[in-house]
Order: C-alpha cells, then structure tokens, then sequence
C-alpha cells in the first residue's frame, strides 16, 4: 500500500528515505480504498484532505449550470489528488472530485504534510520538486489552451501523458481538453487517416 | 529602488526581514533598467534570471506561426516576470519577455535564489507563500480557459487583476484572453450598456 508513495518519495527526493523518517509518514498518512463512481469531494465542501493515489483512477470536475462536467484535471497511480485552493486555505470548494475506477487512496491533512515537511528532509525535498513540476505542467496547459488548436491539445496530451488516454473513456478526455466529444472523435478520425 | 523588494518580503513572510539578512538579499539581486519594448528574454535562449518587477509593466508571449503574438503572462509592480521552465530546467526559452512601460527590474538568478533560500529564512517563507499562490492563480486559470466563455474570462479578470486592464493595450488584454481584439472589443460595449 506504502510502497507506491515510498518509491515516488525516493525518486523525487534522489535519495532514500529512512525507515524512521518512513514511519512519521505513514503515522500521517491515512488509507482509503474508494470504490468507482464514490465522491472523495464535494462542491462546497473543504477539501481537508490531498490523496496519493496508489492505486486506480480519478477526476477533478466542475458542473456548469447547463449541467455540463468541465474536467480540470485527471489522475493515475503516482498522481496527487485534491483541490488545491481549497486544501491550502480551507475555503468551500468549486469541484467534485470522484473514482474513475475503484481506487487505493493515501490522504494527508495540510497541517500533517506542513509538519512533515518541518520533520522529514526527504518530504521537504519531494514536495519542492512537485512544486517546481506542477508550475511547469501548468504553464504547459495554459499555454496550449491560449496558443494551441483542439488538434494540438489532444497531440499534446498523447505526447505528454498517453497513460490517461488509455485509462479514461473519451467523453471525459474530450472534457478535460475543452472540447466535445465530437470534436474529439472527428480529430482522431483525422489523425488514424494521417 | 529595493525598497518594494523588502516591503515584498515582509508581507510574504508575514515578519520583518532583518538589516543583516537583506543585505544577503541585494548582494544577489542586480538592478537594470529596461526600456519600453526592450526584450528581457529571447525566444530559443536560456532565461537565466528571473526579474522582480519594482516599477514598469511587462509581458510574457510567444509568437505563432502566423505571426501572431500569444500572450502567456502579464507583470506590473510586485509581480516576478520570467520563464519559469527555462529558469528551473536551462533549456531554452519558448517564449519572449519585452517591457511595455519602461522598468526596473531586480534579477536573480535561480543558484542564488536556492542559496539565499537556504541562507534567509524569510526568503524561504516568502518563496513557501509564492509557490502556493501561484498553483492556485493557474488553477483559477486553467479553469477560466476550460469552463468560461470569452465574456466571463473578461469579468474574471476585471474582478481579479482590475490594475491590469489600465496598464496595458487592448490588443494585449485580448491576447492574454485568447479572444481577438474584436471580440474584446464586442464584450465591452456590450458590458457597458448593460
């Protein structure tokens, strides 16, 4: 169950973290199994928690008032969940994030991960490369949602991270990209003829 | 001329940074001068420095292959301008930097910056805080660009950063938008009348 969130630990820190250092993580850590189609949270809610996911898949969405699912973001083992906003200033939050597939959650209070990061060096470390990732990803997105087409989005998205293409129905890709679903169908028609 | 820099500092780290340690913190900065239209950074170099804008205005875009400017990122005093990517990884740049009023700007490159980081505490703090606003400025972002139509992303703007819309063209608001001048144009004379 561990041993997911260890190795990305090690590979993010570029060092090994002790079994003492190890066990404060997992002190702080709780477990979840969440079963496809289950909320970890609500619209309006306060994301009290960000989740490691172990295992499976899940979404970050939004519900427009024609009832459209505007996704924001899309997860795979190795892959943090959570609405950040919310998470780091305890504010009702804007999104409903649910399982894709039944999945293997590690959820960790903000309070918790802040002592840690006073504790442990190696999550000090970690969390300051996933930092560094995530306002490059995000600066990645933007860029293409001002600068590239619908076509350069889902190319950029293959090229990028196939796994969630393999892992989550096309309806929810062509959502995550801001287009519809047949848009999304019509590109890839295109793209098999090229 | 680092007097915003300081104030910048102690409102971050919500503590008075001491004499002793901002003294560490000009010996990294350099001041320069940057003219209107002058280029801080160059599509295809490295953007060795990032640059704490103390007074001026500037713009982060990258030019398609049409000709057309798209612009990413918008700076005014108190804000940092810089290709994030390109600081953190040295690969070159896609995107260029330009003033749009003439500036001064305090550059640091990013070895000094994770020195002082782990020399002034008040730095790390500062840095802590930056971090977690701008992830939650790009998620507002990504979902203004994914969920909003164009007159939204215009009010969404117009609440957040209302300093903007007075610093810089049109064309350039719009560009940020990802609308076209024309559109812009619409959405405002519609808003007027309303």
């Amino acid at each position: 169950m561990f041993d997911a969130l260890r190795n990305y630990i090690n590979n993010y820190a570029s060092s090994q973290i002790s079994e003492e250092d190890f066990d404060l993580v997992k002190q702080a850590f709780k477990h979840k199994k969440i079963r496809k189609r289950q909320y970890f949270l609500q619209e309006g809610d306060v994301c009290k928690y960000t989740a490691f996911i172990s295992k499976g898949a899940m979404r970050q969405y939004s519900v427009d008032e024609n009832g459209n699912e505007r996704i924001i973001r899309l997860g795979i083992e190795n892959w943090w969940m959570g609405d950040f906003e919310s998470f780091v200033m305890l504010t009702p939050s804007l999104y409903n994030i649910d399982a894709v597939e039944d999945s293997d959650i590690l959820m960790v209070t903000n309070e918790q991960m802040q002592l840690l990061r006073a504790q442990v060096p190696a999550i000090e470390a970690t969390i300051k490369v996933m930092d560094q990732n995530r306002a490059i990803a995000y600066e990645k997105r933007i860029r293409a949602s001002i600068s590239f087409s619908a076509e350069e989005r889902y190319l950029e998205l293959q090229k990028t991270y196939p796994a969630l293409l393999q892992r989550f129905p096309q309806t929810m890709i062509a959502s995550y990209l801001g287009i519809s679903p047949e848009t999304l169908s019509r590109i890839r028609k295109q793209l098999a003829v090229k």
